[in-house]
């Protein structure tokens, strides 16, 4: 397109962005406005898409890491085809697909964005894919503020870009001067964000944002960029081309006042259109090719002479076992796959293995991206960090992304390491992200089937491991579907119901024991899908036992205890609850003395109980 | 003291972490024995610290950011004579203070470490408190591991101490070559780390790191630069001075296999002692002095004629009261103080005010460092931005640190601007923080005092406020204790019982003049206090009405339902229960809209009230 086309396609961006935000009575114009050039170059001269075919594996990637100028992208949109002028005046309305913030809910979004700093991070997972895992030639565009460069997680991003050499990568930072409150810390300054991205190996381009040639060029220079990612940075002004609201602080998130002035100011309404180059024909993706039968890991009993066996132990055998059966399965570990056992998978596959060293936010975002290219990641490290990346699985789950996320070293039974290392609030994180499941084996081959049944779930799967060698409970043809629970101790004098899950699973049963000998008969329900909760057997066991224990190396916020109670939130009858967790601040100890210190051990368990039977409990 | 004295310093820590790790039979001996000469030279010759008054508000601050390091530490406190050998060789036993990783159950420990990448934004809070608030001219130690710089928290410190010029800051980098799980990314390349520090406005100096003479100018030329943070990085060799494991894959926290040779081939047992230097005497905090009489702003009743009030309005204008009252209150934010009102703070008491731009890891982590400061801070951003810093929160609790944690643009009746913006988990994340309290006021008095009451409470207090304007429910002289609740609704013949939070309060209350109008009398409690909560209020309503509803703009799980049903986890008789939250993934709509889509407007929250009472629920 020329210099005139593109100069006028920007303003038509500006006042689509202008008319959208009017309609909908609340949106950011400036935000919009400032990077009406950006997009308009890139629209039109160097993104490779087909809009029509949002599934193409050789398109590019656009990734509007500043969400909440979506009217500009709408725009382009508009421009582009994909949404006609009616629809754009939907912005914001109930049932829009334009939503505020852009979602998958619209074909051409890979993934959500509005929580800032996530784009280049999410990028870069896509980015990856395409060195290492992809046979097309696609790139991805990152366009991003100023004001989110202050994030952490944008630098893990640059440094992983810059170590992998993501020349597919392109940063466009819209350096429009102004965060949501007032200037930023740098302004326009381009050269303070040059200095720190080419201290991590970038290429950089500073250009006038608004000057459309020099837009192309530095597009251009960003393509033909090897062996490094670049970065373009752009002096914009916010609200650009609306005297009123140019460069003014206060106009943050707003609707113009004047729209009707606005508008005539840009030049009026226009209608140009943009016909998208499309990307070359591609090969269907690689890993569609790859699929062999699946081995699981199996393991003998311990009451059969079988040895005690760690459930990451298992995870990390069975993800390999996976990775051998499906050519699509890939891994990502925040430098502990030592620890996580990912190094199983490593060893074995190691073309599918992502090194995302200390950096849990880019750890998870990178699965993100992986997945949006059809990978099945499993992200993993101790359940305790996992809490570093919580903002990018809860945007994960507004992506609307399926992804495998396996938390190691769960509870006080960890031992010496202390509480910083204990992951003691994963499960009510992992509960309370939309649509996820939560899953905590307790046994070597529960684990193991649960590794390859959660690979086809939708949404965010969560897997608790734990870091000390345990009984292998159940035989390896055992099956445990998801949102289901065993059942194993059961009489018919039931007094009431244990329901535990992961490591204090033993320790229910040994309490069982102790109250079996007292000659005080209990359930003992294996509760190992947290979410979904296996409602029918909690509501069986209540009828018929009238009370429930549960017993969780966790806190007593949000985890099983809350799973259990939330299976009678709908005016059922509700059994006597007792809730069992970890109260207490912990220190340094050896797991057993953790467990008794936290009260969730045997012996705690079955004072519990018996105190429950007695009703001493209840004052 | 003299380079032998040093060097010879150096081997006894090695020798002690050595013995403490082979007495626990865990521990980090190797990243220990890399940091020996820069523990050994700190110690001696520029750590101003009086062991014996560790409240001395002159005392300087070493945060061992790589906590792992744990038992050079302990080395380094009995070298000082705090710590006898008797007590070093309880390490990680139970009970025993020196815990697998630091924390302030040690009086010389300001921050539990153990959380990679957290020391060095706790330390640029306090290096802005000896900056901004304080008179002493102390300064701040940071002893980081290598691994750690890949995380992103480090960055958001690194930009905003080099912004700030912290000189009286300084990082100390143990670039020992090896992570966890073998060679971390830039191994010795510590060019690669000063040209990325640089870059950020630091001062950097390489050096051997066990060159005690080398490491002895680099601290002088950190405490003697000006107007700039220092960044020593420092090449060092993981496992120095054994040969078994020096520069060893594979020995990550592991105790040594042969520690009685070791300790031959590091020269035996020593029992050199450190007369650590003293810092001059210091005036008390000069927050101390200050404190004058709390005016809180007071609003009328909208019953009575007064204005709606969005609680985030009110919280804004507690805090800046709050501040005229009290020197030791601060305000930190995270860019986004025109939306959750900080900014009537930032008005009147600049001084006291941060801008942490968007970042929030720093933004938690300097509030934290302020308070082990003595200062009173008060974090806000978006609620749904705060599981960004859910890691730092989780390790601030291990702290025992005092922190007032504020997230505004609670749940979906923010409207327009989508998911991404939506605070949706907060209460589940929150509630499972150790010994924090959460509080979710839902009008502008109410709010009002919680701000003020919630600064004297121990541990992580959560205030959750909303976007919208609200009614003022209450009269300005209405008291709100922590751990309260106010029956808004009561009769002789309630069916039941509304327990809402918030938002959701309006809502319910609409909803039971909707019920009244059918001639259903239900009781309403408004939960203010999420955690503590208000158990024998719900008790006596359970007893008296047989069953509750709980209504939410908050996820089903860990919210106010959890935190109802956990009131009745003691084995008690359980009412009814029914949970009202939101279970839809939203995406742009009006409040009202919002809420009817969520099922959690007064017209929902009357149908199943009804539903309830017809028993028609229940299968």
């Amino acid at each position: 397109m020329s210099t005139d086309e593109l100069t006028d396609l920007a303003q038509q961006l500006r006042v689509d962005s202008v008319r959208a935000t009017d309609a909908a009575g609340s949106g950011h114009a400036t935000s919009s406005m400032s990077a009406a050039e950006l997009g308009a170059v890139l629209l039109a001269n160097h993104l490779r898409y087909d809009f029509d075919r949002p599934e193409h594996p050789g398109n590019d990637h656009l990734i509007l890491s500043k969400g909440h100028a979506s009217p500009l992208l709408y725009a382009l949109y508009r421009a582009a085809g994909a949404v006609s002028d009616e629809e754009l005046l939907t912005f914001r309305s109930r049932g829009s697909r334009l939503e505020g913030h852009p979602t998958p809910r619209l074909p051409w979004v890979d993934v959500a964005t509005g929580s800032l700093g996530q784009g280049l991070p999410v990028g870069v997972g896509m980015a990856l894919c395409g060195k290492r895992l992809d046979r097309d030639p696609y790139r991805v565009w990152v366009i991003s503020g100023d004001s989110e460069m202050a994030e952490g997680s944008v630098w893990e991003a640059v440094e992983h870009a810059g170590a992998e050499k993501l020349d597919n990568l392109t940063l466009v930072v819209d350096v429009n001067r102004l965060g949501q409150r007032g200037p930023t810390r740098h302004g326009h300054d381009l050269g303070a964000y040059a200095r720190r991205l080419q201290a991590f190996g970038w290429h950089t381009v500073e250009v006038d944002g608004h000057d459309v040639d020099a837009v192309d060029r530095a597009y251009a220079e960003a393509r033909s960029t090897a062996g490094r990612p670049t970065a373009i940075l752009a002096n914009t002004v916010k609200g650009k081309g609306v005297a009123d609201v140019a460069d003014k602080e206060g106009m943050h998130g707003k609707p113009l006042s004047d729209a009707t002035a606005a508008i005539a100011e840009l030049g009026g309404v226009r209608a140009r259109h943009v016909d998208v180059h499309k990307p070359a024909e591609a090969a269907p993706a690689p890993h569609a090719a790859t699929g062999g039968h699946l081995t699981l890991p199996r393991f003998r009993a311990t009451a059969d002479g079988g040895d005690q066996v760690a459930t990451r132990d298992a995870y990390g055998k069975a993800l390999a076992a996976l990775g051998a059966a499906r050519g699509d399965v890939v891994a990502l570990d925040g430098e502990v796959g030592d620890s996580t056992r990912t190094e199983y998978f490593a060893e074995d596959h190691a073309d599918r293995y992502f090194e995302c060293y200390i950096a849990e936010q880019l750890l998870v975002a990178a699965g993100v991206g992986m997945q949006a290219r059809g990978h099945v990641p499993y992200v993993s490290t101790f359940a305790a960090f996992l809490t570093r990346a919580h903002d990018f699985l809860r945007m994960a789950a507004i992506s609307r992304a399926d992804l495998n996320v396996v938390g190691s070293h769960a509870g006080v039974a960890i031992g010496q390491d202390g509480p910083s290392q204990m992951g003691l609030e994963d499960l009510a994180m992992m509960r309370a992200i939309h649509g996820s499941t939560v899953l905590c084996p307790c046994d070597a081959n529960q684990t193991a089937k649960l590794v390859a049944a959660m690979a086809d779930l939708h949404g965010i799967r969560y897997l608790r491991t734990g870091r000390g060698k345990a009984d292998v409970i159940y035989g390896p043809d055992e099956e445990f579907p998801i949102g289901g629970s065993k059942v194993l101790r059961r009489g018919d004098a039931d007094r009431l119901t244990l329901v535990a899950a992961g490591t204090t699973v033993p320790e229910a049963l040994r309490a069982a024991d102790l109250l079996a000998d007292e000659g005080i008969e209990v359930r003992v329900i294996d509760l190992y899908s947290v979410k979904p909760v296996d409602a029918p057997t909690l509501w069986a066991a209540a009828e018929e036992t009238g009370a429930l224990v549960t017993v969780e190396d966790h806190r007593a916020e949000g985890g099983i205890g809350d799973a259990v109670a939330e299976a009678f939130a709908d005016g059922r009858p509700v059994p006597r609850l007792v809730r069992l967790a970890v109260s207490n601040m912990p220190g340094s100890a050896s797991p057993d003395e953790q467990l008794q210190g936290a009260g969730i051990d045997a012996d705690s368990v079955a004072a519990a109980a018996r105190l429950l039977v007695e009703k001493a409990v209840v004052r």
